[in-house]
């Protein structure tokens, strides 16, 4: 068994993933951590979450900077579900150890410096550090992640995007001089657990936000190797993602070509199912697949792409990481999505 | 035009109410006060509601004690939409003026001083003006009402409790030895304007809460004249409140002399919709109508009540109390509810 | 008062709209038709609609081609919110007498037969009636709806649409090489009031459909003068339709000249609000108001346009269009949307 | 390996019970059935639910009751999840061979057949088959259910009932003078998989129904051996019940001794949570888990207790029923509710 740590458990993601892993036949929970000054620290995480009564009643250890380099050696894996910033500062004290690091967080996901300091107001103190870390698409970078010592876990929004872009883009069917077009929806839940006026439950209503500056745009641009047009929107929803893509086609691609790119891209990804007509978000919500239709006229395509944004988009794909980095089957504890 | 200042205007009551009187043919909206330290004051009221824009641009002022006292006598009307503790110390300095005073607040609804030191943790620093203060239950104490200088506006849950059982009470048609049992589910937008994590968008979920214990059961007590066992809910909707009360008849209490209190009741409430079967929570969202609707078997009675918990539970109630104060038609301004 | 009757009354349009006259100052609600084969005929529309009990309880009368054309000189506007097929029927009949006719559905609104053909399955059988249509996007073609005898009122993703577009179209600042992709969510509303799985509530999940072939498509590239990519949604929501817009400007189109163009466009329109940041849709639902907001990066721009799907997008501008053709004040009888 | 069968498998019960047979260590799925006549006949279950794509793909078999009795020696396990009266007519003819029945419909829940005849309308064939039948309140009634041939899986409604209230009743903690009223919202799926307007998303709004009237109170009656009052009501969310319980404890009962009722009814229930504080709704959605909570003040008390209605108030509850009919541990296959 695997000794696996997750910082902040408290948040939507690491309770998730401290569920998923309570449940994995060959990992072990070994401690929930929170930050030091949390009002969370010390309650078990079922005090916070009703559903895990009975299931995860692990305690809530506080975390500070003394106890935290300890664990890059007791621990086989660490997760981090932390804001950018706590991983930014703690990546590099728990990095070198013999923990392999799955961060959750957007802090190692851009490559480019510019770009983290333009999206993320940070630099990174160990630019090699930072270099070094591997971006967890699992249904595209297996190989690499299976030999990362820090996986930077995808985002929400760009696991929906890419891995319905992607397919395209690699068979080179796209025409580039359009932008694509990514609309995409996100259960509240995306936003985290905290109070905030913005996301209080009479205030949330269909609504666009971040337009043309949130920091997925570079984050799928980068993975996609090329630029996309990205609109996120908040749904009255607590979780899933829908993302609606329009792109161009090359000339004189057709609907066969592009049949034949999505199902050899994932014919070895059992939990993305490429469906036809377009995914229904509840389809998705509570497990791990993501759900892939499309339709083309002319050169035009609609991609249609749900995932559950606190699963694939998030812990059932950092889980996926972790099963490569320890040479297990990627979907080992998943079970799909049990419905 | 009877000039009118809101406090609390900030809040989910408070717009609603500047709403309404901005469409009110004998009120002038003459002002919109929040707290001084508050965030929002100096901005329009359309600032935080953008459904109000174009309808209520208004500036929320900031408010402290030295211009309130000046407001007494410039304001025709003064409603307060404000906390139990801020109305309990600003209505004894707003009281004595020209203006009328409309507290939306429960500081002034329980007439047993233990009583509201035991349910609002405060007591009255002038007793006879507390006193004073008449219940506005519009549809049974219309009269009172009308010759009031202080109003305590009636909370959402005890107005459509109460609307429920009075006809039956005042007819004497209950069974004394069995408390009416009142379960009632409430939207969130009861729960005000904040951010709180109880009521943040992922963390609500239908759940009984302030069970046995919640300030609004003995203000149903008191204004029914028996007690009454009360079980608030928290629903999964923004607006509304959906009652339903369970009781016992007196032995002999059938059917018709059921029909006929109700009947009897609100034959000159054309705001109270008696209807077959039992009420719809969406039929009254946005208007300001009470539907009631009830079953007999036996001695057994249950009824069913809905309200708009801002309109007929907080702001349409407040201006049907301005209203009669004014000696205007109750119903002026309202329009029932405009579907 | 101007006699009106509303044929496809027990519709959610047809109810709306009803709702709208009955507080109307110049119109009167004449009368209210159903299909003679309708379980609903007989009925007074509140028994379909518990809100509107108290507001709106005339009889729903079963509709006949013989008892049709005797409404043609006694009523002084018709508005027919039935089925496209109903409508292509029934306009012939009721045309050529005093009555104004207004048509919520979609039969007279594409002027191209072929297109008519392929999108809605018939042929109008006068054609030069059809062809005597005006489409009544009433912020745009308001004098030349105020001359018509027929006006085909446009559908709930159009209006959105081209409330949005238009105004940069006019003002020639879209790049034309560049369909605009226009992605839009509405409420279950908008698929009618009827048994079907596939609107039933535990079947309704944010999904596309109609991809790349929804009927709305023609019709917004018609009446914008360009073609466009249109992907429609539904969302699990009762009313409301947010569009999301990405055009691409032309080169050296800026800032300054898109908030001309929209500043320019609809400085008459009151109920069109022209808003910083982007449209929440609960801002618009229950009112007849449209916002619009966008944001421009290069040349880039999307835009955001948010309308209630039964108001401005159905029953709202119906009304609008008719206080033209009677020569009233476009928006008589609306008050923009009461809160 | 069971081989398991399960008739009128489109519906949601039915397809819930096919995913959990498909994850259970010990059954087979060996069949689906649905009626002749259904239009989902032929098609792949996954073809109904997109979210079973990959999980369940086996095939809708038409079933007619020519091919219906072979099934009763071929099958171990035969589960109805059909409507009553189809259950009423298969049972008798599925019953006496090797295979056992756990029946999903309501259809041999009431023993008296006065109850049966005025609650469902319809006299069993077979008296002495119907009275063989066991109710399948898992947590009180496993050493009956274990030896059971029949087996009436308990309705939704009752199991959140009668597991808040038995543990009071039967340790003669509940004054019998008043009946408890028991008051419970449920989700739409509750009404089933099928088109109605009742159901659909416009029209659904949180509203009582049934009101003194049924079915399921005679059935918690039945099983509590008292009578209680039984309000039901529609809310608006796809799945779950929450049952709010008011009753009156004999003289001298305090809150030790309900605690005590509690905890040892449940000592052996590991998926029966007792919480402090009452349960919120979605923390058993998705589980197979029930949660109850209570408060005492005098003789008044008041239980909360949520289930999911397709999982332990249907499904997850056939399953416990079937694993003892199987001779295995009550929650096999379940892991209680899998967050």
């Amino acid at each position: 068994m695997m000794k696996s740590f997750i910082f902040g458990a408290s948040g939507y993601s690491g309770a998730q993933l401290a569920a998923l892993i309570q449940h994995h036949p060959n990992f072990e929970l070994a401690g929930l951590g929170v930050s030091q000054h949390s009002q969370d620290a010390h309650k078990p995480l079922s005090d916070l979450y009703g559903q895990l009564k009975g299931q995860v009643d692990a305690i809530l250890q506080p975390i500070n900077e003394s106890n935290l380099s300890a664990l890059k050696n007791e621990m086989d894996l660490i997760f981090l579900a932390t804001p950018h910033e706590v991983s930014q500062q703690w990546v590099p004290i728990l990095a070198g150890g013999k923990a392999k690091i799955l961060d959750l967080s957007g802090a190692f996901r851009l490559s480019d410096s510019q770009q983290v300091r333009a999206f993320y107001d940070f630099s990174h103190s160990d630019q090699a550090l930072a270099e070094s870390a591997v971006y967890g698409l699992v249904d595209w970078y297996a190989d690499t992640i299976a030999g990362a010592d820090l996986v930077a876990v995808p985002g929400c929004y760009p696991t929906a995007s890419l891995l319905a872009l992607k397919p395209l883009q690699q068979a080179g069917l796209l025409n580039e001089a359009a932008k694509p077009v990514v609309n995409a929806v996100s259960g509240v839940s995306g936003a985290g657990r905290k109070a905030a006026l913005k996301t209080s439950f009479c205030e949330v209503s269909l609504q666009a936000y971040g337009v043309l500056g949130h920091r997925h745009q570079p984050e799928i641009a980068q993975e996609l190797g090329a630029p996309v047009i990205f609109t996120p929107h908040l749904g009255n929803f607590k979780r899933g993602i829908l993302a609606t893509i329009t792109a161009q086609l090359k000339p004189g691609v057709d609907d066969g070509a592009v049949w034949e790119a999505f199902h050899k891209a994932y014919k070895h990804s059992p939990l993305i199912r490429l469906i036809p007509g377009f995914p229904k978000l509840d389809d998705v919500v509570g497990s791990a697949y993501c759900d892939i239709g499309w339709k083309c006229q002319g050169q035009d395509i609609v991609i249609g792409s749900a995932i559950d944004n606190l699963l694939k988009g998030a812990a059932a794909q950092a889980l996926q990481c972790a099963n490569l980095v320890a040479d297990l089957p990627m979907n080992t504890g998943l079970n799909g999505g049990k419905p």
